[in-house]
C-alpha cells in the first residue's frame, strides 16, 4: 500500500501498516541520537516539500526526515510562485511532477486537494494536513508517543479535547487509534462537536470531569483564537476554564496519564504553563518522534526494503 | 565559450554550440530515470539561484538539476535580502560572489541585468529569464523537445504564436531555431507584433490559418492577462478566439505537428483544456527536459569533461 | 567554551579563544580555493538558520559555511512560519531545539533574543545578530581580515566611525579588537555617540581628522538613512560631509590604513563610490573571510578536532 503510493489518510490504512510504519519509526529514533544522523538510504531521491499553507513544524520536521535519510529536498511555497500569476494548483503539481521527484508532500488549506492532486501524479503524495479532513503524519507521531509511554495503545482510553469538528488532528487520531484497539472519547464545547461524531465509533461529552474520568491519554487540540471570538464560543477565558487542562483537573485522568498537545501551544488556553512545560506532557516528545515517524514514512513511501537492511 | 563563461543568451550561441549543449542534454535524461538519481559531477561546487523575480518552474528545475549534480544549492530570493535596504543589485551580486560561488543564475524582470551582473562577478553567469530580452535555457529545453519528437531541428517549420513583442521565450526561440535551420514564423495581434520583427530573420503573420499552414511544431505563448485588458488588445475572448489553439485550428499544421507552451498555461485562452493535457502537446516533456538540459549546460558552465567521463 | 556551548558575543571570549578561531578560519580559507569546497568535517550534522530578521550576506554565509562542511542546512525565516500563528518565539525555538539539531544560528531585531533561547535549548546557539547588542561574527570575520592585512592585531589602531550608539557591528568589533591589543577610537554625530561609551575602553571623537589621525584600520558603519531622517542628524548630505570617507580624507590616516564596511555600503554617504570599490578598501575580502570564519566556527561549536585532522 504504501510503497510508491504514498499516504492520504490513516483512513486508508490497515492496523497492520500502522504497525509496521510505527516498528520502522521506532528504529529510525536511533538516528537522532546519533553524531552523525545521516544514513543512505534515499541517497538520489528528490523529495519536494510542496505548503500551500506556512507551517513550522511539519515542514522542517519533513525536511530534516528527508536530509537525515539523504534525499535532496526541495521546498517549494505557494507564496512565491507563479500561483500569484493564478496558475491553477493541478498544474503547479503535475509540472513538479514532471521534474520526476520520488514523493511529494503537499499541505493545503482545502480538504481533499492532496488527494485531488495524487490522482494525477505519478510520484506518490503525502498529506501534510488538509484542511479540516486529515493530518495523518501528526495522528501517526502521536501513536509512536504514546506506544513509547505506554508500551502499548490496545485498551488505552485516549480523551481528545477541543474543536473536534474543525480538527484534522482530532479526524486522524479518532482513526488510528480506533484502529489500534484505544477507546477514544472527545469533549469540546457543543458549537465545536460536530453532530455525527459517534459515527466515527467515539463518544463525545461536553464535561471535562466525565471525558477524562480513566484516561490515559489526555490530547489537547489547539485552539484558534480567531474562531473563539466568533459566534463559536463566549470567550477565550471561558474556554480556558472549563476545557483548559491544568494539574487539578488532570487529576480527573489516571494517576499516570500523559497530556499531548499537536503545537503551538496557546498557555492558559488548551493547557497551563504549567503543563505545557513540563511531565507529564510529552510535546517536545511528539516534535522529536515527528522527524523519526517522518524519515520512517519517507523510507516506506520512497525506498526499497533491501536498502535499509542494507545500512544496518 | 561556455565553460567558466556561463550563458546570457541563445544570441551569443555558435550552431556548434547549441548541438553540444543538445547532446549533452540528452544524456543527461537517462539520469532523471534512474532510482538514484544523482552523479557526483559538481560535488563540492556552490550554485546561487539569484532570484529578483518569483518563479515556480525555472528556479525549483535549476535547484533540481544542481542537486543531482551534487552541487550546493543556494536559493537567494530578493524579497527576503537587504535589497529591502535598498542595497544596490550590483553591490548584492558582488557580494554573493565573494563567496565563490561556482555559478550564479539570474532572473530580473529588467532586461540586461544578467549582462550587467556577468561583467562585474568572477563567477560565471545563467540567464535565467530578463524582462523580455532572453531566457536562453528555455529556448535550449524547446529544442531539445523537439529534437527528440522530429529527430531533427534542421529544415523545420516553427509556429510561435501570442505576445512576440513582450516575450523573451519567443526571442530565444527564434535565435535558436533560426540558428539550427528551421524556418520559424510568428503570429499574434498586430499589437503583439514588433515592427521590425522580420529582421531576425522570421516571417510575421495576423492569420492564424496561414501561420500555421505546413508548420511542423506550433509554439503558443503565454497571454499575460493584465496586458489583455490594457490597450493592447480588445479582450481575452477575442484573443481565443482568434489565436487560441484547439484540435479543429490544429488542422491547418502538419498532421504530425506537436504543440508546445512554456507554461504555465491559461487553459481556454492560449489552448483549449483538450490541447493543454494531452498528445500531440509536449508540455510535461518540456519540464522534464528542462531539468536535464540544465543539468547539462551547468556541467558545460561549471564542470570540467573529465569528470563527467570519470563517472561514467 | 566553544564546543557544544555556542557563542553569544565577543565580550564572552578570552583572547586565547579569539586567536584558536582566526587561526582555524585562516585554515578554512584555503578551502575556498579549491574546484572542490568541501570536507566532510560536519557530514551528518544538522544546521537551522532562525532569522526572525532578513539578511542578505549572513544568512547565505552561514549556509554556505555550514554546506562546505557538508552538513544538513535548514533555513527557518520567520514569516513563514507558524509565529503568524502567535507562537513565542521561545516555542518556535524549542520545538525545532527537539529536532536534534547540531546548532542553531539565531538573529533577532531585540537584544538578549539568543541568549534567551541559548539558556532553553540543548543545541549550541551561534548569535548572527541580535539588536544593538552583539554580531561576533562579524567582528572575528573584521579581525581575520585586519590580520591578512597586518600580520598583527596587537598595536594597531582602529578607527570606528558612524553609528556607534545603535550598532552591534561597532560593539563587537570593540570588544574583539581590544581583548587582541589593539586601540579602539570611535568617532560619530554626538547623537551618535553612546554617553557612557568610554567605559568600553574606547576614545570617543567628534572629529573625522582626529579619529583618523593614525590610524591603521579605518572602519566605516552602516548609516540608517530612515534614522537619519529622523531627530538623530540633520541630513545624510550634512553626514556625508562630516563623517562620509574619500580619498582626501583618508590621507588622516596612516598612509597604509585599510577601510572596510560591513556593507551594504550606501555610496557616497559613509564612503565615497571610489572607495566602496577600490583598495584600500577590503570590503569583498571581509565578504569572503565571512564564510571562512563561519566555517571555523561551527566546526569549532560542533565538531570534534579529530574530524578535522582525519580529513587533512
Amino acid at each position: 500500500m504504501l510503497l510508491g503510493k504514498g499516504l492520504l489518510g490513516i483512513e486508508d490504512l490497515e492496523r497492520s501498516e500502522i504497525e509496521l510504519i510505527l516498528e520502522t519509526a521506532q528504529r529510525m529514533t536511533e538516528i537522532g541520537t546519533r553524531d552523525v544522523k545521516k544514513v543512505p538510504t534515499l541517497r538520489g531521491r528528490t523529495l519536494i516539500n510542496l505548503f500551500f499553507e506556512p507551517s513550522t513544524r511539519t515542514q522542517t520536521s519533513f525536511e530534516i526526515a528527508g536530509k537525515r535519510l539523504a534525499a535532496d529536498v526541495v521546498n517549494f511555497s505557494a507564496s512565491s510562485s507563479s500561483l500569484s500569476k493564478k496558475e491553477s494548483i493541478l498544474d503547479t503539481a503535475k509540472t513538479l511532477d514532471a521534474m520526476d521527484p520520488d514523493c511529494v508532500v503537499i499541505r493545503h488549506k482545502v480538504a481533499g486537494v492532496p488527494k485531488r492532486i495524487a490522482d494525477v501524479l505519478n510520484a506518490p503524495v503525502i498529506n501534510a494536513g488538509d484542511g479540516a479532513h486529515e493530518h495523518p503524519t501528526q495522528a501517526l507521531l502521536d501513536m509512536l508517543t504514546v506506544f513509547q509511554q505506554k508500551d502499548r495503545l490496545d485498551g488505552l482510553t485516549v480523551a481528545i479535547i477541543g474543536d473536534i469538528a474543525h480538527s484534522r488532528v482530532a479526524r486522524s487520531n479518532i482513526y488510528g487509534f480506533s484502529k489500534m484497539g484505544a477507546e477514544v472519547r472527545v469533549a469540546g464545547p457543543p458549537t465545536m462537536l460536530p453532530p455525527a461524531i459517534e459515527v466515527l465509533g467515539v463518544k463525545a461529552y461536553t464535561s471535562l470531569r466525565e471525558v477524562l474520568d480513566g484516561a490515559d491519554v489526555v490530547m489537547a487540540l489547539r485552539i484558534q483564537n480567531e474562531r473563539l471570538e466568533g459566534a463559536c464560543f463566549p470567550s477565550v477565558r471561558e474556554y480556558a476554564a472549563t476545557f483548559g487542562i491544568d494539574r487539578a483537573k488532570l487529576r480527573y485522568a489516571k494517576d499516570d496519564a500523559i497530556v499531548m498537545h499537536p503545537g503551538p501551544v496557546n498557555r492558559g488556553v488548551e493547557l497551563s504553563h504549567d503543563l505545557a512545560d513540563h511531565r507529564p506532557s510529552v510535546i517536545l516528545d511528539q516534535v522529536r518522534n515527528g522527524v523519526a515517524l517522518r524519515m520512517a514514512l519517507l523510507y516506506l513511501v520512497v525506498g526499497r526494503p533491501q536498502t535499509l537492511r542494507a545500512q544496518e
